[in-house]
């Protein structure tokens, strides 16, 4: 087959071990310099969990009524419910279990909120990367979500900053010169899932270096403008 | 933050050039190992164009009729319509617009239908790989699929051998010794996503390779036993 372009070189996933448990009011870009050997064209991609405890976005949970009254106050549409699951769109317009309320990796009582704005929180770590440690990278922040007709989780961008999320190869040829019919490839989320395969629940590893995508995939743009679908182009809402 | 597993090593994504134009009868495992410095323990991801291309699962369009007719047989059950796009859902249970059908990358007039099971197509190849060429790997077939809610199409797994395509971490504890609460991640999409950041659209490579993944994925399993939601556990259909 004859490419398109010529053939990309490969790419890396690294785990970055050794960020200690993140605080309410930790320096997250601070943490992850220091423990990772950052390079210009990287890309960091950090779970929702650390940067909603370094924004702190932790909640206590009234062990009398549990978690639902608050998945409910952070939902602006219940699409399902099924005991004790709700399906539901938070404010961002994420549709995932529970509001991306996150009882896990957070203290016994207490629940991580997404964080308020998660491309604004991509964009504060790239920019303290950028200014304070002089290194020029793209930042994801990524959450763990389900999906419909398909079993098992997957990790997904929540925010981004540096980065086109979606690629849009509209007009572009295929290899024997036709239009290409699938046209704008979400990236984001590919790299956020490629990212989860190295940090992983198993590993308790927040960050990860994504290591050698296209440069021509950094760019603008944030996951809410980009990726989140709009309820009346959206079949399934 | 303390890990539950050592940090793993790095996960190279590697894009494999140099596969020529596959065509109906063409020896898939051949080319592959042709073309590929294969090691125990890879992953191959091989797209679902070229597996439908060798075996032989081109057929032609009426251009009287277009490709709808032939999405409605293909689909045993149309989730939604809307102008041109049909969702369905296919006889291997893959819910996906118009049927899986692959009018990209072949000849005009012609489509590519899906493997009429894909988790054979990729037993097959691994099969090959290990027979002939001595090499022990796990293999995905992967597809270029929609999902609700989010804009931009990602590649997902519609095949697998010898990798364990969702990894179970229930009862596992995290890092702060509490029970998991998000249990099943379906590393087998995770894995297909990390592989079309170096095969692309705009590349035209058709198969990569996913080195370093944990070697406790590997085992038995399929995408269309495992990962296939059953319509009645599925909250969206």
């Amino acid at each position: 087959m004859t490419s398109a372009k010529p053939a990309p070189p490969a790419i890396q996933v690294i785990p970055v071990p050794g960020i200690p448990e993140v605080r309410p009011g930790d320096d997250l870009a601070g943490l992850i310099a220091g423990a990772a050997d950052l390079l210009d064209g990287d890309v960091v991609v950090v779970t929702q969990k650390v940067v909603s405890k370094a924004e702190d976005r932790l909640v206590a949970i009234d062990p009398e009524v549990g978690h639902k009254p608050l998945v409910e106050r952070e939902s602006v549409r219940i699409l399902r419910r099924r005991g004790d699951l709700i399906i539901s769109e938070t404010q961002h317009g994420f549709v995932c279990a529970n509001a991306g309320i996150d009882l896990s990796n957070v203290e016994a009582g207490q629940a991580a909120l997404l964080p308020v704005d998660s491309d604004r929180s991509a964009r504060r770590i790239r920019d303290a990367l950028r200014h304070r440690f002089g290194v020029d990278v793209a930042v994801i922040v990524s959450d763990t979500f389900g999906r419909p007709w398909r079993r098992g989780v997957t990790d997904v961008a929540i925010g981004c900053a540096g980065l086109r999320p979606v690629v849009d190869l509209r007009g572009t040829t295929d290899a024997l010169g036709r239009e290409l019919q699938v046209t704008e490839v979400a990236i984001v989320d590919e790299i956020a899932a490629a990212a989860e395969l190295v940090m992983g629940k198993a590993y308790g590893i927040p960050v990860a270096i994504v290591r050698g995508v296209d440069p021509e995939w950094f760019g603008d743009g944030g996951v809410v403008a980009d990726v989140v679908r709009a309820p009346g182009e959206d079949l399934f809402r």
